[in-house]
């Protein structure tokens, strides 16, 4: 960040009156530009035993394979994200059941929330996917999943076998991959 | 917005290409400015049953009670941000425990995650309380807690009674207050 998003000055680092941390301020016309962890919302949707996936056609991880998730937006709950990301990657109705998985991935400046879903009908491909599947357990292609939220997302759906057991919870730390 | 915060021209909103909706564009650098939901976090610190409670020296909603909770930080995990808001808060040190409860404020843009919370030694008053103090589910201040987001937590806590019943959702619609 350089500029004010309200007035366009240059932006200055430094601790506003009554924080405790370094925000960008502007001092033209006093706005604290705060800077947030952003949601990604997701989901795995279930039908018969198998879980839809989709190999991505975008960066980054082209080619690899994802549960349907992706940023949160303005004007939705999370299921409604969760839902809407699945319509847009994989082409497919879902209910929403319960939140099952969290993960911190701080170095993104990210939470990643997975829900498990029901796939209530047909699927197709999405302009984000090369192609969409359903894959039991043992088909899962784990060596090629793009994210390591979504191999953790998937070990806990399958581990909890349908079962409502709480928000499973883990951090991902950056260490040369996502 | 009306500023580019990289290059500091003005910023139009129009759809960018590849894209499904409005976002605030440059047109100079190219760059889009997208916003998402921000998270805030919270907890339940309870000993012996009861739970500590804030009264906020703070608007939105000054001199009502709240549960811990303020916006998630970068380069923290939910946990860590619901703990270092009740250390501001309450001077408290708590063990965080699971996540039970998730409001989403669709109005206002965010998501509101708490968790249970173990209460690790004494309390004090932080900058935004004006006092502190635990409460029994009977001696809580039902009429006077600041937002309905931490009313639903604490129905659901106590309700939960210490068990792992999985996340509780609610949405809140704004509706002349919060």
């Amino acid at each position: 960040m350089k500029h004010c998003s309200s007035c366009g000055s240059l932006v200055i680092e430094k601790i506003p009156d009554g924080d405790n941390r370094h925000r960008w301020v502007c001092d033209q016309c006093n706005t604290v530009h705060y800077q947030n962890p952003r949601i990604v919302v997701g989901c795995v949707p279930e039908l018969d035993g198998k879980v839809l996936l989709c190999r991505r056609s975008i960066e980054p991880r082209y080619g690899y394979w994802t549960v349907p998730a992706g940023f949160m937006e303005l004007g939705e709950t999370m299921e409604q994200g969760a839902a809407r990301e699945t319509l847009e990657e994989a082409c497919a109705e879902v209910r929403i059941g319960h939140l099952f998985a969290s993960v911190d991935v701080v170095a993104a400046g990210q939470v990643h929330l997975f829900f498990t879903a029901s796939l209530l009908g047909d699927f197709g491909v999405g302009n984000e996917s090369l192609e969409t599947a359903l894959f039991s357990e043992q088909e899962i292609p784990w060596a090629e999943i793009a994210f390591r939220s979504g191999t953790f997302a998937l070990e806990k759906f399958f581990e909890d076998a349908g079962a409502n057991n709480g928000v499973h919870m883990h951090q991902v730390i950056w260490k040369g991959r996502q």
